[in-house]
């Protein structure tokens, strides 16, 4: 029933001209843009006329679309962080797509380590306004989706100052082009950052604030609050929900692998089967079906089962996600964004390559699959360092464990998700069993066709020494292990 | 003093405007070619102005240019396979560049079974001419570099029949556009394949013969003849000589890997020392430089050192193409294109993760350095076929030092770049070492930092038991092997 639904939505979609994609490989990049911007405003009209749900809809076009953050990042920003007076003001404008919005957190110095952001928001006592500023090149912000042309406001993350006292990073909206004609405003200089490796309909950003000044009240105030005059308070939850917008896109990554490793694997399986190269040796000049090559099957087959692997272990995440255990969903999104992106990306390459010559031309597909999906490798959490955090959230559960022996009374009994067999075993079977934890621990599907490694269960051993700190520990018993699972 | 003169002519080339790449990344794909055109005319300018020699300039400029494969393949193809008459009639022409020619072998339907080609080449007695015909759509040519807009004149390799029979393939010099319009000649139907991953200055084309006439005389004609009135002879190094120029482009890539390697490395391995992320700990808010980070360095410093493995191993490749043992040249090269290749595509794509999102932009170099090189593992015998090649004649010297135990008197005892250690084996050790013989023995560099598999090592047990044919051992042992090495 849901395969028909979702073949009438597709069929929909195919049969409207605003969606056609026969030369989406030979138009330049404004061009994509533009048919980007063409394809979602129809299918809103679409949706408005109640052919299908909006999600239907974006599920059956074969694009990325510049306004996708929309709905992805910006919107669960405001619900996620500001306050219900606030929500009600910026909300509905953004529903109906007046307010349009980007996400700009990462700037050019600094990703990973959001702490390092240098962007600054000073509370000007006087105006009882806020002054955004870029005080240096680095804190230019680069990325952000939507900002190079498409957005008028955007959630800007940058370190809040009242009376000269650095409060830590905070977002703001900031209003950038004018409603009416579209331009920067005053201030603002703002721009594309040029062409990429993919995801080329997408005018990721830059943006540098000269003294912008905002209303005080456009700081996001669910769990932090500036009165007037300057006061200030925060409640424990901001950090999560401040990042929440991220774990979100994590575990949309994670559901988004198994469909595109599938894509994959229909192109390059499909071809194989009607693919005909070498003699049969029959003396009768047939050839072999190149699927019928054991080398060829060695190559795509166990990706195919992956990508089922995949779906199961996103709709895992989509229950998770639903619970809304933040502290379940930040250990487990972060580990598998970084493993299903990049055996996705990994595995895309092995189709395209599958498809011998043919797979380097744009026509067959793949090379767009490809250059769009790589971004995941280190966009959200750059994979190396992202895993950690999974790491670490492993290892707290491991000490605990040790400790109380019982998984119960452990302070994340309410990882369920992980499954007890890992956790029954004593503190030294979890040291052993951690060269494959990563990989396998967290939805019990082996995916990685590698033995466990012995080298690398050797390279822990000096964990155990209490001369690391655990700070220490963490970082050097995720070197081996990464390298081997990520 | 190589490095001073490579400088002094790089330098000449950057101050040349015609050489400009500052916007190389936003421009369309027909302005790529027409600036690849003008690089191309310019170079010859220089050259012919004595500022440098050719090939030290074209080394200088870090573009493709369409018209490379003239030097590369299409008048090599003339020198290995033409008759001197018929040299002293072409060579001249394609040194001027009057005649501008591409090399057509691989079809739409055919690439790595070259026997199953199907374009037909037909001695018309009458008129003492050949007829090119296309007879299928999976016949069309499909690939040729500058076939799509540059080329007027193509070397066509397709069945030559005579009197009824099928003569096997050979190739044929071929006008397809004319000398003063361009525009394609009667019954020649020819154009571009569209837009790649990559190496998108190229114009890989198309072509359909409809029963084009050229004079008989027009068959490569130094180790096969067809006389007025269709008899014809030939001579065994025919075979050879005819892919001799993909042997060529082979060699090409290994000698390549090593470069195009070394410069992904150079820009994570800067990117990496000036890029800081993460606090140090001091708690003075100072920022850890990236190549710190042990897992950077173990990502990028074994592909710095595997850059200048293959680059020994290129000057190897280059004197074994200067002694001109083709046989030798044919093994070594067939696995050498395979794990350059491999390694190199691998390591470009390391090294732009390991420069994080920044890598994903064009204006890194990375994903054009990518894209450009990752042909190269399909290209000229698809990875997992070619490097079958070096299996086989691996296998072929395997089995003669264990039936002569002594090198010296084999039959290949010409592939002196063996090491000797290999040879000096019982055959049991030769079996036991297989397992990372393609990828070590060649040139005694240890590039995989995979210890040796002992499972690949049972696989291979069957082998020794007489019930498979040698087609059947060389199949099944390569599939293993293969899956590990390349």
């Amino acid at each position: 029933e849901k395969t028909l639904r979702r073949e009438e939505v597709e069929a929909l979609i195919e049969s409207d001209p605003v969606f056609d994609n026969s030369d989406v490989y030979s138009i330049s990049r404004p061009e994509r843009y533009r048919r980007a911007m063409q394809k979602q405003r129809r299918l809103l009209e679409l949706s408005a006329e109640g052919r299908a749900k909006l999600l239907e809809l974006r599920r059956a076009v074969h694009d990325d679309l510049g306004t996708d953050l929309q709905t992805l990042m910006f919107i669960p920003n405001i619900r996620a962080t500001f306050s219900d007076e606030q929500r009600a003001h910026w909300l509905p404008r953004a529903e109906a797509w007046e307010v349009v919005g980007c996400y700009a957190q990462t700037e050019l110095g600094h990703g990973s380590n959001v702490r390092g952001l240098e962007t600054t928001a000073t509370y000007v006592e006087d105006a009882d306004e806020i002054e955004i500023h870029s005080p240096t090149l680095t804190s230019t912000k680069w990325w952000p989706g939507a900002l190079g042309r498409t957005a008028n406001h955007a959630v800007v993350y940058a370190r809040l100052i009242v009376k000269g006292k650095d409060l830590g990073i905070h977002n703001f909206m900031v209003q950038i082009r004018d409603m009416k004609t579209h331009e920067p405003l005053p201030g603002v200089q703002v721009g594309d950052i040029g062409p990429k490796i993919g995801y080329n309909n997408q005018d990721n950003g830059f943006c540098r604030f000269s003294r912008v000044r905002i209303p005080r009240t456009n700081m996001a105030m669910r769990f932090a609050t500036l009165e007037r005059g300057g006061h200030y308070a925060s409640k424990k939850e901001r950090r999560a929900a401040s990042y929440s917008a991220m774990t979100k896109v994590r575990v949309e990554i994670t559901m988004g692998s198994g469909h595109v490793l599938s894509k994959a694997c229909a192109i390059a399986i499909r071809y194989s089967a009607v693919r005909h190269q070498g003699f049969t040796g029959k003396g009768d000049g047939s050839e072999m079906c190149v699927l019928d090559y054991t080398m060829q099957q060695q190559r795509l087959l166990p990706l195919l089962a992956t990508s089922y692997a995949f779906h199961f272990a996103g709709a895992t995440m989509q229950d998770l996600l639903a619970r809304g255990d933040a502290e379940a969903l930040h250990v487990a999104s972060s580990g598998l964004k970084a493993l299903c992106s990049r055996i996705t990306g990994d595995g895309i390459e092995t189709c395209r390559r599958a498809c011998g010559g043919h797979g380097y031309l744009d026509a067959s597909g793949l090379p767009h699959l490809l250059g769009t999906w790589i971004q995941n490798v280190t966009v959200e959490g750059e994979n190396f360092m992202i895993a950690q955090q999974t790491t670490r959230g492993l290892l707290t559960l491991g000490s605990a464990v040790a400790c109380v022996s019982e998984i119960k009374q452990t302070s994340l009994e309410q990882v369920s998700w992980i499954p007890s067999v890992f956790l029954s075993n004593s503190m030294e079977a979890f040291w052993l069993r951690r060269g494959t934890f990563a990989t396998s621990a967290l939805f019990d599907v082996k995916v990685s066709p590698r033995p466990p490694n012995q080298a690398g269960t050797r390279n822990q051993q000096p964990m155990i020494k209490p001369s690391l700190t655990p700070e220490e520990a963490r970082f050097f018993l995720s070197v081996p292990s990464i390298l081997q699972c990520v």
